[in-house]
């Protein structure tokens, strides 16, 4: 595909996020240049307050389907759901190949299964270091420190210069792993000349250095010195694969057996046994029912469940409902993560459970046992000095960090007229003659709700919202409308409304109001059904607001025999 | 109504929460003896994400009512909504009197007038040291600093000794209206024997001190010296009036004007100063209608919305909906307050807005421009060793702040048998042989929804979750149930399921399996109306399963003419 050409002035890089911003999560970025284009990352989104009922969010792909002839490939730079999950789906309609690092893919690879496409994906595996052509691209994957083994930034050789992707990143420099990320190299692209950086902004707003995940295997080590006798239950990420060898490692130091619960983790560790990124002997791990076989002292369970999941391993411990493991006053429970913004309530109603079970419980907000993934303002900082881009755009977060992150971008001496804060779909192009926003690609949000992919939009959200508010009132009946005639009695069924058996009094209200409303619909107009339903619903819900103050939502099925 | 009379082994004092317990919110403890009973606080509590639709929760006071002629009154600790918010619904059913600080009466009086109620409630204003009969216990009011003026707690003589009942409470050495908490007070009470301590558990988490509300004001002094081009515009709690006054203050000094917009805040603001509570000059605050007179640099706007509340004045200026405020780059947005668990996105959502406005946003995390208003562990320990109670009651706080309470109480050497950690209905009982837990009274929530107490219970909200998920599927027809006929075709009506528009073919694939079933029903069978309606139910969920994987409610409205 290799292509030599005078770059013109007419030549213009596009970039644009189709999600990832104003948001943690849903990420794909797009970069085209003339009949090329790639992608990065393929994440899903989790569902706001206001979206009930829906199972997660896809960024929306018309442009990509709409142009996939252009497509070269999507890269991704880590294997957590909100740069991977969207795959299945947009595997679907756009069969590009994906490349990935070995961890990256294994989990890609297990994901993929469970969705039973009926095509086989293309998965390119690639390891940091390696030089990747994509039509007039060449994308390299930079080793980069991260919550997950094996994440990469990338650097895109473009005929009008680098662009750097960091990815989700940290400088750690005591990896648990020893892959230290490659500051030389982003040194080095600092030295050929970078024109763009593409920098995660999740801590834009954290002051500091964000620590080295070795500091939580320290905290560890001395929560197991000081509670020789307790039994120890960790939650955490299923996918920081370091963790969790952390925990195994002190594990085995303290004569303590390792045992795993929660489909995720067992997956996940099974996958980096599997690839080589975890490693201990075999008989430091037992099965979850042999449990009762060890005494207290000599147990660390590890299991799902830190962000408060209702299904969770650690929910059902909580709530007295795991098979195999019962809480209680002997149990020393850790909650090895923070509370992603929006899971505080559900991960507080656990910790409360697990009090109530008697057992101790230590999380972010009591003792040091989480470090971050994403950078803080000082490692942002750094990665500035290292790559001293001509332009730079700020991306993963909401506007609040991108805000914060332009704030730093000025500081580190970039001018203000070569930042550009993104919002998805809108493009940024760059040329010989240097870069603007101009104009936009179709962007937004799919929902998936079971098996349904993009079926409920606002329309359906609305009334969902509406219903759970203050519930439906039925109104039925049959007439006839040639005659006029009622021919049963107004019922009125509710949902969600009022207890019933203790309102019944308002129930017979409504009973003779709607009958009253039917009839002089019927005998005293010449009113069509829809104008008479639409009298019983706005009279109804008057009626209704005045007597309750509420408004729930009122159908009338009236029917015409 | 003054009594002397043996105290005799019979002889019990009973403490126990109605509420306050297990949640932030709905505080109402209950101190009783003999024939006497005394109430104290009255508060409200905020729906969890699993009651929608409801508007507030207040608690179930059934043996309060029950035992009405032995209850001698309502001390209230102070104004805040978690401690008063349900008098307008209990004094319906509760005539009995009221006590309280000036501010806090103040704030009730004007809570009880948007009630409108049909009686006039005793309201009897205290002040700090006032000491009141009340049956057999006599009720002391200690001054206290919290993050709301004429805040107490309560030392009640009872005859087998004084409880204390800290209220909510921090330790300010530099109050801004100087009036710190009565150390000397509660150390005399402490020399004097304090038989139980109930204490606020808030903060128990969280090590070190509180700081002084005073440090909040140097942060703004800083800011406001900072930022000398800029609006500035201040959210904050409205019933933190020495916050407002700080405000107001460094607006004086560093020449602006001050005005106030949002309703809650004119109304606490207003009754403040009537009251006189807050104290500057009447021409330091402008009208909100007249910012347009002055410069951006010479204004300073107070509102409320810091929690992300929807409808709050923050909130309609983040969204472009304020009557007279319409934010820019020239502003700088000061968010003094901390996001309430639950409430994190909500105000996150407004700051990315506020950001997209041009504005500048400071928030706590950023920050230091909030400080809490309850005690941390340190101050703990000095509740502690000021009152050196005899036994121990954690109060105020979800399990995980009693039991961090509870272990901060070991650690101050009272013994564990003398430490009590309640639950909402739980009696503990003291006589002169000790105290133990002993049998529990009628406790629990009562939900507002709208104008109905109590009409919604766990029925309801059940349909209104589910309802929420999946929406709802409508099946009619009319049929006659004599010469088993169907009389009209089955028709589909769905809400918050798919948009119909776009899923025609789901839609009449289900018209046709109603209508399949129902004729089977109707034909094949000599089911009665009951059971063909089981029938298209459980079919209808069952093929709406499979095809989509979701479960609305589905609803047969099969009219019998």
């Amino acid at each position: 595909m290799a292509r030599t050409k005078k770059i013109t002035t007419l030549d213009k890089l596009k970039v644009f996020a189709l999600g990832g911003l104003d948001e943690i999560g849903k990420n794909i970025y797009v970069l085209e240049y003339d009949n090329d284009i790639i992608v990065i990352d393929c994440g899903l989104g989790f569902p706001d307050e206001d979206m009930p009922g829906v199972d997660f969010v896809i960024p929306d792909i018309t442009y990509l389907v709409k142009n996939s002839e252009k497509v070269r490939g999507i890269f991704i730079t880590h294997g957590h759901e909100d740069h991977i999950g969207a795959l299945p789906y947009v595997l679907r309609s756009l069969h590009v190949p994906v490349f990935g690092t070995r961890l990256t893919l294994g989990i890609i690879e297990n994901k993929l299964a469970e969705h039973k496409l009926d095509f086989k994906p293309e998965l390119i595996c690639v390891k940091a270091g390696d030089k990747i052509k994509a039509g007039v691209f060449t994308v390299e994957y930079i080793r980069v420190n991260h919550s997950i083994a094996d994440a990469c930034a990338l650097a895109i050789k473009t005929p009008l210069g680098i662009v750097v992707h960091t990815g989700d990143f940290k400088f750690d420099l005591s990896p648990i792993d020893g892959e230290v990320m490659d500051v030389k190299r982003l040194a080095e692209l600092g030295g050929e000349g970078v024109l763009l950086l593409m920098c995660d902004s999740t801590n834009a707003e954290r002051p500091g250095y964000t620590p080295s995940e070795r500091t939580v295997g320290t905290t560890f080590d001395q929560i197991f010195i000081n509670n020789p006798k307790k039994r120890i239950i960790v939650a955490t990420f299923s996918s920081n694969v370091h963790r969790v060898q952390q925990i195994i490692d002190y594990s085995i130091r303290h004569g303590r057996k390792v045992a795993i619960t929660g489909r995720s983790m067992i997956n996940i560790v099974g996958a980096a046994v599997h690839l080589g990124y975890m490693n201990f002997p075999e008989n430091a791990i037992i099965d979850i029912s042999e449990i009762k076989r060890y005494p207290d002292n000599r147990l660390t369970i590890i299991t799902t469940g830190s962000q408060g999941e209702p299904m969770s391993a650690l929910s059902r411990m909580a709530f007295g409902d795991h098979s195999s493991v019962s809480v209680g006053p002997n149990d020393l429970v850790i909650i090895s993560a923070n509370a992603i913004p929006g899971n505080e309530k559900l991960v507080g109603k656990i910790i409360n459970e697990l009090y109530r079970c008697g057992a101790e419980v230590y999380n972010d907000t009591t003792t040091q046992i989480h470090v971050s993934g994403h950078a803080c303002q000082e490692d942002l900082k750094l990665m500035h000095a290292l790559t001293k881009p001509k332009y730079f755009m700020p991306i993963h977060g909401e506007r609040r960090h991108l805000m914060e992150h332009r704030k730093l971008a000025l500081f580190m001496g970039i001018k203000p007229e070569n930042i550009f804060v993104p919002e998805t779909g809108r493009v940024l192009e760059i040329d010989q003659n240097g870069a603007r926003f101009n104009g936009t690609v179709t962007a937004g949000r799919v929902l998936v709700d079971g098996s349904g992919v993009g079926d409920v939009g606002s329309v359906v959200l609305r009334d969902r919202i509406l219903l759970s508010q203050d519930g439906l009132i039925i109104v039925s009946a049959a007439v006839d409308m040639t005659s006029r005639l009622l021919l049963t009695t107004p019922e009125i069924f509710t949902r969600g409304f009022v207890y019933v058996k203790e309102s019944e009094e308002l129930m017979e209200e409504m009973r003779i109001f709607a009958r009253e409303t039917l009839e002089s619909g019927l005998y005293s107009s010449n009113a069509d059904l829809a104008q008479i339903k639409n009298n019983i619903r706005d009279n109804l819900s008057k009626f209704i607001v005045q007597k309750t103050k509420r408004r729930p939502m009122i159908m009338p099925i009236i029917i015409s025999v």
